[in-house]
């Protein structure tokens, strides 16, 4: 009997990236009970991947809530996950034959969003691996950036580490000054020569070169000429989303991901002003999603 | 009689890169018997597709010149490949069972530097789907740039294409000016949206992003400001490459790869004057390679 009641009292809240994916497990008074980390889960990197990750950071997080006993097709998860923007990733993950009791799924963006507004209107930034910008306002979203690498994602983790390689590549061969960036980035990579860098790097996923992206902030620290340029470029992009995102609506706008205390103090001060802490991270906000889902649900099947 | 006498008055000289592979057989007087063209050929993206590409495009030789009787064994090859600058790509295209006589291989470069300056002293600069400077004066090479896409390759194709995606994808974000490189790119792709677009190019080769390359060309025609730009940019780094090699040694330049002609115009004046046209193809200049070759081989024998 105890069992029974236990779908209706408990919620997985799960935020798949692009590194790891993180599940919480939450009961009705959004007490936190467990959490649970696993691998990349970003299903344009592999859907097998990304489910086999959802499912083990939620059996992770039932097991450090002493909870194992519970079967995963009692409780109801609201998933937010890296790269379901794009249509066709969305439709494929829909047709996932999950182990839950029923899945929500939704944009990273939006459950970071949830979280960190605690569930009410607000806009987030997200600067780790990648970058975008969005906001969620009287129902009403709006997506900005967030167009991946190599394309898209100025400001992001990965953008910086592929500026630093592209201009160490210009220093190698003459046809750029040399500067502490490059001493850097050839030590962190123990290479000496071009070739050596672009054996390492060629067709490395974001993440490689978001491992990169520190150097550029220690350079330009130091006062490296052409680190602070690059700085200075990546925190433009990030300043241009957050004047356009509170243009479209005066809201609350926090900053996220694991750039975001690394770039903070180069945002031009108007722009720092008006960011706010988040108040809970992206899984927990997969519960608010996930309950604000069930509540629509319910009062869908009571007009019925 | 005759078909054993043929190894040593016929040559192959084949140059293979990442979109297609070129061949031709030619004789002990350098007069074309036949050419034949196959698919990508750049060991990076494939092995197997590389090896298969090579052979095909030299039984089409062999086909055109009407000699499909002789066996490849019995005739010398000089292959020019992209890709082999890295050491790992040489050294597994060395292990390869080749049908040929012997095969002596190449950096593409190299053999486009021996086609385009009929077998002695000169340098080249080439942009196609990527870009690169070589020099090769009394036996001492050297390589600037061509480091591949993204990190390096700029004012290639591949490169103009992406700055051209770059742009139209801040424009839909309403983060830069529309212009009529916007409305160029979302025709040729027939898409209205970054999602639509960011879904058709996403993880995409070189080549795809290379196919884009002329619209930013046709745009900076017209005036577009921003188009303007990026050519002025790619056209400063070729400018560049083109002032070291020439700063290094004073010799033939010329500028080869399917950009070429495209780009000439936008160089700076002086380097356009100092230009000259190729002389050869590079399967041609494999040809000449191979010639070196297998004189040097004749020697090297000759001394012992």
């Amino acid at each position: 009997m105890l069992l029974s009641s236990h779908h209706n009292t408990l919620f997985f809240g799960i935020d798949g990236g692009g590194s790891k994916c993180k599940a919480v497990l939450m009961d009705e008074n959004n007490t936190v009970l467990g959490n649970g980390i696993s691998g990349p889960a970003n299903p344009l990197y592999g859907f097998e991947q990304a489910t086999d990750a959802i499912v083990e950071s939620a059996c992770l997080a039932l097991q450090a809530a002493g909870l194992s006993s519970i079967p995963l097709k009692e409780i109801n998860a609201g998933i937010g996950l890296a790269g379901v923007n794009l249509p066709v990733l969305f439709a494929q993950m829909q047709t996932w034959q999950h182990p839950f009791k029923q899945m929500f799924l939704a944009h990273d963006l939006v459950i970071a969003c949830y979280g960190a507004h605690q569930n009410s209107n607000g806009a987030v930034i997200i600067t780790g691996t990648g970058s975008c910008g969005f906001s969620s306002v009287e129902g009403e979203e709006t997506l900005i950036g967030g167009h991946g690498f190599p394309q898209g994602d100025i400001g992001s983790g990965a953008w910086f580490g592929l500026q630093a390689v592209k201009q160490v590549l210009l220093v190698l061969d003459g046809l750029a000054a040399r500067s502490l960036m490059t001493d850097l980035l050839l030590a962190k990579l123990a290479c000496t020569s071009s070739t050596e860098i672009v054996s390492l790097i060629a067709d490395k996923p974001p993440s490689s070169y978001a491992q990169l992206a520190h150097i550029v902030f220690t350079a330009a620290e130091q006062g490296d000429v052409c680190a602070l340029a690059i700085v200075d470029e990546g925190a433009t992009y990030i300043n241009h989303l957050a004047q356009r995102l509170l243009a479209k609506h005066k809201c609350r706008l926090a900053l996220l991901g694991g750039l975001s205390t690394t770039l903070k103090p180069w945002l031009a001060k108007d722009v720092q002003g008006q960011l706010s802490a988040p108040l809970n991270p992206p899984e927990v906000g997969a519960v608010y999603f996930l309950k604000a889902m069930l509540a629509k649900q319910h009062r869908s099947v009571n007009n019925q």
